[in-house]
Order: structure tokens, then C-alpha cells, then sequence
């Protein structure tokens, strides 16, 4: 049976949390876009300071870090901690032929917390309630890896 | 019909663009440890400003910020926040049996906006002409995963 | 022949590496969690210094840099600078057709190289020591880059 198929249930799931994560990640990289323009500094690179049609009233503090940029960039570093590692692993576990029922649960509930992660990062939530959705995400990627170890044993 | 196989054309032009950004991401590593080397510092770690074969002068200072090197290490924090989500949708967007043109649009204009970047981020050009590369490269990226979603739904 | 079976001996090859990569990596951000916990410090979020359940005994300088926390998110980022290209590129491998022995020397060859990698950095030997286990690493996907682009054309 061909596995990885748009004619296969469990594939699609997969497809779908994957292609949302996607556009998580990239849409975290537009909001750092926005808060950027929004807060007129928190760039870079010395070149981003200079006049231009992006930044018409340049000023040498626009390098100096600026909180909400900075905390939509680590938001995205903690996306790239976690969101590749479940598009590969994800992939394997949809060769393993698993129920689409726990296919479900896994990919949903993956973008279902960092969904939330989302939310209480950027409402700045209480560490333990951040952490929370962490864990998690973490733990779903880490069954998955479980078991396609077991699968290929 | 076997789509992921180098039989077929549409997959072969995914190959090789995610190839090209693979070997792309590892020599911006690579850049990072030649500008180390030529500029003699910028190192991360205490214990890398130690004497030893390839730090015969060391000196205190060897771990304070060198802009080259950081430029290149910007620069590949800007790679993983867009290369892995392009080799992923990239592969789920052959899956839904795209057409060759509008395959070798998308993956080597992909391909072709990060080489860009990469020549404006190195060479410190203006701030707009940076985005505009930036942006076309995570619009395609966008698009396909957009295109992945339909077909799974 | 379908090659992205765990049928198929390669691809088993490919699953196992890439699983115990992934957990690698996952477990790097938890290594991180127990640094901050142990050091009561290193934390990145200004909420993060709040009083609450994992932070009975909070304080200002709560958000000072630590160098074990400091050390664990460097090796992190070194992680994803690695293994997202790994994972890309060795199944990309995988579908040239490989041998099985060629196969086990590449992905195992990776594992072995990031293990003691991770033993060279959790350790802080000597530049040299960590940089040879980054340098065989990197060369094992930049080699399998260059096959794919081989079958590709």
C-alpha cells in the first residue's frame, strides 16, 4: 500500500499539521516584520539603520534591542527547536502504519500545543503555563521517535 | 504512479534544489569558520581561546563579537528559518503531482531568491534590497503550503 | 521497488539514525531546562523571573546569562545547524538506491560523529577536539548532497 499518498488518511493528517506548522514558522518570521516596523529599531545589521524607503527617519539606537522583537525571535528560535524535528519524525510515523485515530491525536495535538505556546508566549503567560505546552509538544515528538525506533528494530 | 523517485522529473527538480540548499546551509557553517580563522577571534566558547594547534596566539579578547563573523552567523540563523520549511512543503508539494513548470518556478526561484540574499547579506546591501529576496523566497514557501492544504483537504 | 518501507534494510538504516537524532535533539532543549532548574538562573523571558511553582525563590539577576544554560543553547543551535540538513538530505539518499553497507557507514558515521560531538562540547575539550567531530559530520551530508545532485542530473 502506497503510504505516502494524498489518497491516505493518515497521510493527509500529517500533511495538514505539517503544512500548519510551516506557515507557523514562517508567519513568526512576518510577525518579528512587524514589530520591527511597528517599533521603528530593533534591527540587526549596522546597513538596516541607513536611510531608505523602509526606514525614512533613521537613528543610531535603531540596533539597540527592542523587547517585543526580540521576543518574537526567540518564539521563532523555539519553533526551530521543535517544529523540524516533528515534520521528520512525523513523516517516519506515517510509514509506520499507525491508527489514524492516534495519527490524529499526535498531529493535532502537536499543533494544538504550540498553538498554545503561541498564545502564552506572546501574552507572556506564566513560565510554568509556557512550559506546559513545551512539554507537551516535546513529549508527542518524542513518542513518535519511540516508536519508529520500534518499528525499525 | 511512484512519485518520489528519481524517475520522475518533478521530483528530480525538488532533489536538486533541496541538494543545492543543503550544501548552501553547510557552507554558511563553513564561512563562519573561515572568517573565525581570518579574523583570529569570535569565538562562542571559553575554552576556544585556549592554546592549540589552530589557535597558536590566543589572546582574552578572542571572544568578543567580530561583525564578520556574526554577519555569517546571522546569516545562517536566516537559513534555518527558512531552508527546512522549504525542503519539507517542498516535498509535500511534489506529492500532490504539480506541474514541471510550475515546479521549476517555485523550487528554483526558491533556490535563486535565497542565492540572492545570500549576495546581499554578505556584501551588507541595503536593507529593502535584502527583504525584497527575503520575501519572495518565504511567499513560495507560503504558497505551497498553501497548495498542500488544499489538496488534503 | 518501494524504497521508503521499513521493509527496505537502507531505509531502516535511515529511520534509526534519524529517530535517535531527533531525540538527540529534543533532548538538548530538556538538558537545557534541568541547567536553568540546577543554576535557578539563565532564563530568557522577563516573566520568567515572576514567583510561581518552578520559581519559589525568584530574583532580579534571574535573567544574567549562565554559562552552563549559555552552553547547553549553543550546543542546541549547533544541533539544528546540523541535523534538520541530515535528515533532508539522507532521504534524499536513501532514494538514489544506496548499498546497505555505504548506508550504514554515512548515517551511523553521523550519529557517531554528533555523539562525540556532544560529549566534546558537554565537556568543553579543546576546540580541535569538537571541531574534527563537526567536520566529519558535515562532510557525511555535504557528500550526500553531492550524490543526490550525481542521480539527480
Amino acid at each position: 500500500m502506497p503510504e505516502l499518498t494524498f489518497q491516505n488518511p493518515v497521510f493527509c493528517v500529517y500533511a495538514i499539521a505539517a503544512a500548519l506548522m510551516a506557515l507557523k514558522l514562517m508567519g513568526q518570521g512576518w510577525i518579528t516584520v512587524v514589530q520591527m516596523l511597528t517599533n521603528n529599531g530593533g534591527f540587526l545589521n549596522p546597513e538596516d539603520k541607513a536611510k531608505g524607503l523602509a526606514n525614512p527617519n533613521p537613528s543610531e539606537d535603531q540596533l539597540a534591542p527592542v523587547e517585543a522583537v526580540q521576543r518574537s525571535r526567540r518564539m521563532q528560535l523555539n519553533d526551530l527547536e521543535n517544529i523540524p524535528a516533528f515534520w521528520l519524525v512525523g513523516l517516519l510515523f506515517v510509514l509506520t502504519g499507525p491508527a489514524l485515530l492516534l495519527t490524529q491525536i499526535f498531529m493535532y495535538g502537536f499543533v494544538a500545543t504550540r498553538a498554545l505556546h503561541f498564545w502564552a508566549y506572546s501574552t507572556a503567560q506564566s513560565h510554568e503555563v509556557r512550559a506546559t505546552f513545551y512539554t507537551f509538544g516535546s513529549l508527542i515528538v518524542m513518542a513518535m521517535a519511540v516508536m519508529v525506533l520500534l518499528k525499525a528494530f
